[in-house]
């Protein structure tokens, strides 16, 4: 399934460190039938209305906006902290070595809306369970999930189904 | 014109530093009414078939891919040095104090591509002006830049204009 999405997926090898294999959706992007193709597939996946598709900097951005339009939604933004120039909340996760810091603006969504999280890409999961975390505390009801590219074996999705949430994804990469 | 879009995006005051008026459109992303409008009025302020529409790293991504999909255009990533992963060319540009480096994939565009740059916001235009030299480094036809801010008083838009390209926005805020 959606073997022609993951047919635009470049492998760069020991990006960004040796022995590490890096999925390069770029090349699936400068695509105009790979974009529209997986945006559709996105939104045909979605359960239920949504108000907000939260994005993760960077290349999160790009599935979120490109995501919100069709689905009459908004687009909030988790980005790493001190970029945002209101007034935020944070969430520290835990990196391989050392922590970093993820933050939204404190008033980014009323109480009980309805958020879809987006990223283009899963691994460990650490990021997107920060993520989940940070818009739960500002009150948004996280229930779903969507990423363009699963790397099963890292468990990423599988730590999020632990916080209650669906989650799915267009291609899985298996052995990473 | 444009005053809708306008009332949505919100000034924070001494932001990123003392005396400076940010103009905030993570507001105007949040509204769905917003975000489709903003996309629909650039995509009708386009001029003629684009292969590709240019987003810069971060908050121009977003623009970049929600108008890719209506156009039937790919998106090509414009980012900071070391952030892609395959072979890249890069493009100085002076910032207040120091520089900085933008790149793109080398092989991103093939020759003769006609490529739309996208930001949300054009201030002084350093960046807009690296971007399109990148860009046409790489070989690709630039002849157009779309914003959804400009801040006419900081004279970027004019910069671009004597690059060659046409340049829109929806929302101005001169004197900035």
């Amino acid at each position: 399934m959606n073997d022609d999405l993951k047919a635009l997926i470049r492998t760069i090898p020991d990006f960004p460190k040796p022995g590490i294999q890096f999925r390069d959706i770029t090349t699936l992007l400068l695509s105009p039938t790979g974009l529209a193709t997986t945006i559709e597939r996105m939104a045909a996946a979605v359960d239920g209305p949504v108000d907000l598709v939260a994005g993760v900097e960077a290349r999160g951005f790009l599935f979120a906006a490109a995501l919100a339009v069709p689905l009459n939604a908004g687009v909030l933004l988790i980005r790493k902290d001190g970029k945002l120039p209101g007034a935020t909340i944070a969430e520290d996760y835990a990196l391989e070595y050392g922590q970093d810091r993820i933050a939204i603006h404190a008033d980014a969504c009323a109480p009980g809306a309805r958020v879809l999280l987006v990223d283009d890409l899963i691994a460990t999961g650490g990021t997107a369970r920060a993520a989940v975390r940070l818009l739960r505390k500002a009150g948004a009801s996280v229930t779903q999930a969507q990423f363009v590219v699963d790397l099963p074996d890292l468990g990423g999705a599988d730590l999020l189904r632990g916080e209650g949430l669906s989650v799915s994804s267009l291609v899985a990469f298996p052995g990473h």
